[in-house]
């Protein structure tokens, strides 16, 4: 079958590679939609950053060049040895978590931060820009059919918003800021509308990224080309708190403007790839006791989380779908074109 | 009286002030021992940075120049209408933190960042670089006559160093780093003591901050000119959780190295203060969920706390006292040598 394999910067190539079959343990799964993820398009363009290139990841055993796809959703073809939660013909989305299940993190539960964290798609061990793709039993999360492929698909970054949402640790009646209307963005904006939270800002300067801000719950947009940001943030809470800002911009002001728009004992959550670092100030932090966090992944609880929003924000979800593509046409229109003529788009999927 | 009065940067003036009295509320206090803060030679150094030189503090009415002196000891002399909980011939430690009381994080008693916050001896209202300072009832904390005058004037900084150490919410076992053995840093290093944690490393390059930092608990001591911090540490730990890290160093790599050997979901507590920034990637929190806190003064409780700690750890605590001077010498030999002439001082005590 063919697959996209990378192998470095701005290489990326559609190869020939034998179909894979499912070992002990692994389920082997039909690519219904994969979605081309940011951190795929820094790793094209600015990478390698995650792949493993001078050895094999240690939870794979595989180095470059290696499958790409790491937001998928399918349906089960086959199974290995051992597999028991999971049938054929079940749909099922990938957490694409690797973890080793034996290091402290992952024995306290925080599989998101196992000492040897990899991502399936990204470290190796397969990848789902292909007809086919094998993963663990364990990263299997089952979607009711009545869930669209495309839908499913999106599981992955919505669990990363999930975690990230949680980790703000939002009290009722606080303001929220979200940096960056990308689809991390979106999705963060889905969690905080779902939550029934109130006050949902948006800072975003594209005109088709602020609508779909809008249809994901945010009461407010605010375009930062043309507004004081600050400013308007002031107006709209009038003195309440910011409980929480998240940056999924990574813009070069974002991280000093959320730190400031933050309240008392406030998070900012970074959920953004930073392929370079800016200024800063720690005594920023200072005045108002804010603190800055990285949210990294999700756990299977966070993804079983996602599972369920999926289920009451298709709609929503759907809506920042912005193209669908062949898996003939993923370099040229789908990285090619996220890279370095994105116009107008948000979340590109790929049908193999 | 004569009063150590700020003006601006490299000017401080012995001014002749009138003698002041305590209105309602207020208690006049002979100032017995008076600390020299980092802060303060900031400011002298660097500043205004703190001091309000524009306009009038909004919890003072005052603007340079200003009485400097924010932690001392002294004995009360004289009383204002109303004062019930203190009274003359009592020995008090002086809480520096002035707060309005009525904002939203007052009211939810986290006064330590109140919307107005101020110093008393840096944001007008007096200060205790003279004989005789008039502070608030409430910032009176009466200390036992068992307590030095100098340990005493040790208790603002050391309730600094609490207030720190409870916002690392560390866990029984964790290991722990502080950057820097100064005033603040030795502070914590001795909170940290106190509560039985059993790695505290301090990284600190000077010879006798660095017995300093044994003296006042310090499990290891790094010489980060000749040791690489981050190895060390990695060695000591073998594998176990550094849970916080503490920065009063503001070093230029500090911050990074404090990322760097902080465990997974630990916190680095900034506790320094920078006069510039840093270049800082947000993904550098990421891997192991690192947060990144800034920790300002204290609160009431947060010097209770420091009042009961010096009762047990006051030879400690007068270890880091290496000159004790009288006011007519607080800018030679206090201010000027702290900020251009430094050696082997740590905390400089002026007895006025």
């Amino acid at each position: 079958m063919r697959a996209l394999r990378y192998y470095g910067a701005n290489d990326i190539r559609l190869d020939d590679i034998p179909e894979p079959e499912p070992g002990p343990g692994m389920i082997k799964v039909a690519v219904e939609a994969a979605g081309i993820c940011g951190s795929d398009i820094h790793e094209y363009k600015s990478g390698p950053i995650s792949t493993p290139v001078q050895a094999p990841h240690p939870l794979t055993g595989e180095q470059t060049p290696i499958v790409l796809g790491h937001e998928f959703c399918g349906t089960v073809v086959a199974v290995g040895e051992g597999v028991e939660r999971i049938a054929v013909g079940q749909q099922v989305a990938a957490n694409a978590a690797l973890w080793c299940g034996q290091c402290p993190p992952c024995l306290e539960g925080s599989t998101n931060v196992c000492q040897s964290i990899g991502f399936h798609g990204v470290s190796g061990g397969g990848g789902a820009f292909a007809a086919f793709d094998v993963i663990h039993e364990r990263n299997a999360h089952v979607i009711p059919d009545s869930v669209l492929p495309s839908v499913g698909a999106l599981l992955e970054p919505l669990a990363t918003a999930i975690h990230a949402v949680k980790m703000a640790e939002l009290h009722p009646g606080d303001h929220t800021v979200v940096f960056g209307a990308g689809p991390i963005g979106l999705m963060v904006l889905s969690v905080l509308s779902a939550m029934g939270l109130e006050s949902i800002i948006a800072v975003e300067p594209g005109a088709s990224r602020a609508a779909a801000a809008t249809r994901c719950g945010a009461t407010t947009v605010i375009d930062p080309f043309t507004e004081d940001v600050r400013t308007r943030i002031a107006e709209i809470t009038g003195g309440g708190r910011v409980g929480a800002s998240f940056d999924a911009a990574a813009a070069p002001d974002s991280l000093h403007v959320a730190i400031d728009i933050t309240g008392v004992h406030g998070r900012v959550i970074n959920i953004a790839a930073w392929e370079r670092g800016v200024e800063f100030n720690p005594t920023s932090l200072l005045f108002r006791e804010v603190s800055l966090h990285g949210s990294l992944a999700y756990t299977s609880k966070d993804f079983d989380d996602a599972v369920a929003h999926a289920a009451t924000r298709a709609e929503t979800l759907a809506g920042m779908i912005t193209s669908t593509i062949a898996l003939d046409d993923v370099i040229t229109a789908g990285f090619d074109r996220l890279a370095y003529d994105k116009h107008d788009e948000i979340k590109v999927l790929v049908r193999p």
